[in-house]
């Protein structure tokens, strides 16, 4: 061993013991004819003072940034302790010392306020895990990975591995692929989940199994997707919805526990996908906030149980709200005071084409009870007041309204919510709170090929009240422009997301185990009998030998160490990255291989012109 | 929940209770107007008794071998108990019951004893997997990490993920790789094993890493190989070898106890790997029986510190041992007594082409003291009492001889005391004896290329005596024939194997750290710059920055649970294993892809004629 204790060790109690550290000089402080050097590990850091009787030697053996180097003397209690720092108290007399390695000059120092950019940090990864800020990402990663074992097991969960090279079933994300030499001409494909291996050892009884697994997925990467991620993947037997919810209920709230010293105690508030939308515009709601949206007018066919209140900003001639399909309100607040400026600023942010609206309406709550908007010469003081009401605006707030098509506007709703929400300073990263969102739509219309695919995947299965709506009709959609009219459209899902924050950090369903369903279910997604049987013949075939009921649910582990970490950023919390190119830069992969690999997986290159 | 209990949880003390259980039927027994049926989970087996009133309901719903069902009751005594079963005191009085999925009739016997075949198992492998000596191989695999996870936490390892999606740097075996669409032309390779990250997180400052991950190797399956396997991958700064073994004795001790309930408390003994060869003739020794190698002829420079004691079988005119290079002896305990017959085929056993011997010797040691070969008429007793004294051979002993050239000859002695082993049933599954292999060679002779080759890897670190030794020599093998008399070919490394039972459970080795001694390390395997550069430039960048010293080992994580299972198979110990030909054969996997992968990826097949 190269030392006796690490460099976060040492405390007064240990003073005038010997001791040899090893680690990295992290700086080096020359006063007069003694030289003090902080000497770095992954447990702290410790001052070395190396006295004049040293001198010759240091200028023989000159130390540097980020040197490696072993120390040997006396702990000392310090004149000028530093109150900040565990081993504050105590410095090491050195008697002799040994440079390990040296180092040159790092691009960028290794300190949390690093003046090194992105692209810097990135290629040297190995200096950037150096800095405390990034070791303590993936030291969290590593207690929430622990806590979630450790609650598994004593559910009695089993961990049990599943292959990584499969079959390629491309249905809806794309697969990486792998020539497989042995067998010219057929590929592997890496797993974009273990889906239909979990369901494979529900069928064989290890009725509670759980991975935490990479995951793959050759997707153009978006910020903050990678395309190798890891989930936290479990799957249960004889089990119903609410038996899945308070298991992992249960789950999060130990992490919360063990991870961040907190105690989630709080009931988890349950929503349905439908009363999400309609409340947040968003699938995924940040619920640290209230903020809702207020839903002025709406198609009937989308929320059919919802009480119509278009009277409120009808009939005054204001025709942009008269030919909307939807109009969305949301009180902010504390807002009215906001300036001209601001208010142009936000009315340019709805209209970047991401947004794409075309203008917004504001409602002034003035501190007196007075109202101001910007369709005043439409509207009344008095139809203001009704419009205050139904948003639950105070005085003092300030009502933004958004016209247009429903799809749109519901989301450029939920999206300045997000946005003044961020700037008011509401999204504070160490408040957290939970959500459920359950019951949504088992189908998802796809424009292009005008059919159905599955929203979550086609395992799921639909509301058992809504199984019978899926035998009797017919998938296929005459009238494009009516899919929402489709009995499909309806059809609700026994599926169920874990929001944290704004994000979904889980997601999971109760699977379909009757053959017949299954088979059901593939048809709908435009399967047919024959690409059936290629790509889950296995499934069914499992199906015909006692297959119990079913289901679970899916972490994504990155995301969920980044929120616990107070960040949004997944790639801080990985240790070795990919950027959006899907490039490692650091090892430079992927990269071109060998004529002789080609030749051995009786492949070739066909580059596009 | 669709249960109150498991299937392995009452017991007498429930008598009178109200129970839901569900499982699978294991069997159906009917007596008269009753029906007994055997209900299995996970967790054990329940008997349930289906009275008379149920009949009706039981022939409207007929139960079959495999069906899934749930049944609600009440826990009564049974009248005739069975000892074997945990809940064999206990049945439950069905008073409802519902099928939850039917099964048609199982291809084999979900039994320990099942009547299917290898092929059928694998192809229902789902089926296979429910039966209880499957089901504990794989509940012993989740303990074994469990185990392993447990103990490095206490030792301040962290788990962290390295990539999946790397470099192709093939070195040794083959690369798995994966052409990227995003990057066209250019391929991921799936990792052989995280070693350079590893190294990377040592360079980073992360000084106790471990991961059980799964890794990759593109090779022809040999037997009992699988083209992803799982190791314990661990890596720590700071140390030198004795750090490292004590560190995984203490892991392999604790797996004991945690999973085998075996206090495995003997000193876990060290052996060279030169001493290894020269007693077992085999780097891997079972050291659970003695039977050691008499070399009675070797070539000096192999063996260059061993007493000749060729003497004993010289100057008499056998040809065969005086024109052989080498000349091994085993006494094989009892075997004196062995037939005409026996010998025959032990002989013909040697001679097989895997062997490849041209015959073999015997002195057979009459328990009355005299001596009887098949070589009398050129050895007196006298020399035979001699050579037998040289064998540590005992009154009832047999010594069997081979003679030839020294790799073969010696591979052969080592294989025929396996073989005979296994006969005399010394290799008992439920023994356990470890060992420590050290001091391998660093390198080893590529004939075919005429060059080096690195025995472990190209990171594995010279003994700190033999550094001089490859930095003066130049590594070019000027005579082919002589390549054992070159510098290069009595190099140590800084290597150890960890061996159970004669089989390689872990290997690893000190890493080399310093920039100069690595590209040495390249050069001598053959690499010029641009290819270190190119492969490994990211590591001999990371070794310009404070790279410390340190060091790792990995363990083949199937192998050591098989070993620990009392097997000798992998593939029961991997939930879903490949076959030898890298197929999985319940999903159909490796298969042919879509035209629009191709075309994505911008490949295309260049199949062979």
């Amino acid at each position: 061993m190269f030392r006796t204790h690490t460099c976060g060790e040492l405390r007064i109690e240990d003073k005038g013991n010997k001791t040899t550290l090893s680690g990295w000089v992290q700086t080096i402080r020359k006063f007069g004819s003694i030289t003090f050097v902080d000497l770095r590990d992954r447990y702290g850091m410790t001052q070395l003072l190396f006295s004049e009787e040293l001198n010759t030697i240091l200028e023989q053996n000159p130390l540097g940034r980020e040197f490696v180097i072993q120390a040997t003397g006396t702990v000392n209690e310090r004149s000028n302790k530093n109150p900040q720092l565990p081993t504050g108290d105590i410095e090491i007399l050195v008697t002799e010392f040994t440079i390990l390695n040296k180092s040159i000059t790092p691009p960028f120092t290794i300190q949390d306020d690093t003046d090194g950019g992105d692209d810097l940090r990135m290629k040297y990864r190995f200096l950037d895990l150096r800095r405390q800020a990034v070791r303590q990402n993936l030291e969290l990663r590593y207690a929430v990975g622990r806590a979630t074992r450790n609650y598994l097991h004593d559910q009695q969960f089993l961990d049990i591995e599943t292959p990584f090279l499969i079959k390629s079933t491309p249905e809806g994300a794309r697969d990486f692929v792998v020539p497989s030499r042995m067998n010219p001409g057929q590929f592997y494909a890496l797993p974009q989940s273990p889906q239909t291996f979990k369901q494979l050892l529900m069928v064989s009884g290890y009725d509670r199994y759980y991975q935490i697994v990479k995951c793959f997925r050759d997707e153009d990467l978006r910020a903050d997707r990678q395309p190798e991620f890891t989930q936290i993947d479990c799957e249960m037997a004889f089990v119903e919805q609410e038996d899945i919810l308070n298991m992992f209920e249960g789950l999060i709230r130990h992490i919360f526990r063990e991870v961040k010293k907190i105690d989630y105690t709080e009931k988890i508030e349950r929503i349905t996908w439908s009363e999400a939308m309609w409340q947040y515009g968003n699938d995924k709601p940040d619920a640290r906030f209230e903020m809702k949206l207020c839903n002025l007018k709406f198609p009937a066919h989308v929320f059919n149980d919802k009480k119509d209140i278009s009277h409120l900003i009808s009939n005054v001639g204001f025709n942009v709200f008269d030919d909307a399909e939807t109009v969305i309100a949301i009180a902010f607040p504390g807002c009215a005071e906001f300036t001209r400026k601001q208010l142009d600023e936000l009315t340019e942010w709805v209209k970047r084409p991401q947004i794409g609206m075309k203008g917004m309406v504001n409602i002034k709550c003035n501190a007196d009870g007075s109202l101001k908007s910007s369709v005043d010469k439409f509207y009344t003081e008095e139809k203001l007041k009704a419009i205050a009401e139904a948003t639950h605006a105070k005085a003092g707030d300030l009502i933004l309204i958004l016209a247009g098509n429903e799809e749109k506007t519901r989301k450029a709703a939920s999206e300045l919510r997000l946005h003044l929400a961020q700037q008011l300073g509401f999204r504070k990263p160490e408040e957290f709170k939970l959500l459920w969102v359950l019951d949504f739509p088992l189908f998802e219309y796809a424009e292009e090929d005008n059919r159905w695919v599955a929203r979550h995947h086609p395992f799921t299965s639909p509301k058992p009240s809504d199984i019978q709506t899926m035998i009797d009709n017919n998938p296929v959609i005459e009238h494009a422009a009516d899919y929402l009219k489709h009995p499909y459209a309806s059809i609700k899902a026994n599926a169920y997301d874990m929001v944290l924050n704004g994000h979904e950090i889980g997601g999971g369903s109760i699977r379909i185990y009757q053959k017949e369903l299954q088979q059901k279910m593939f048809a709908a997604l435009g399967m047919d009998e024959d690409e059936q049987k290629h790509k889950f013949g296995f499934l069914l075939g499992a199906f015909e030998y006692g297959a119990p009921p079913h289901g679970g649910i899916a972490f994504g582990f990155d995301r969920l160490c980044a929120l616990l970490g107070g960040s949004e950023t997944i790639r801080d919390f990985i240790a070795f990255p990919k950027n959006n190119s899907g490039r490692d830069i650091m090892i430079d992969a992927p990269s071109t291989i060998d004529e002789k690999q080609f030749t051995e997986l009786q492949i070739k290159l066909n580059l596009n012109e």
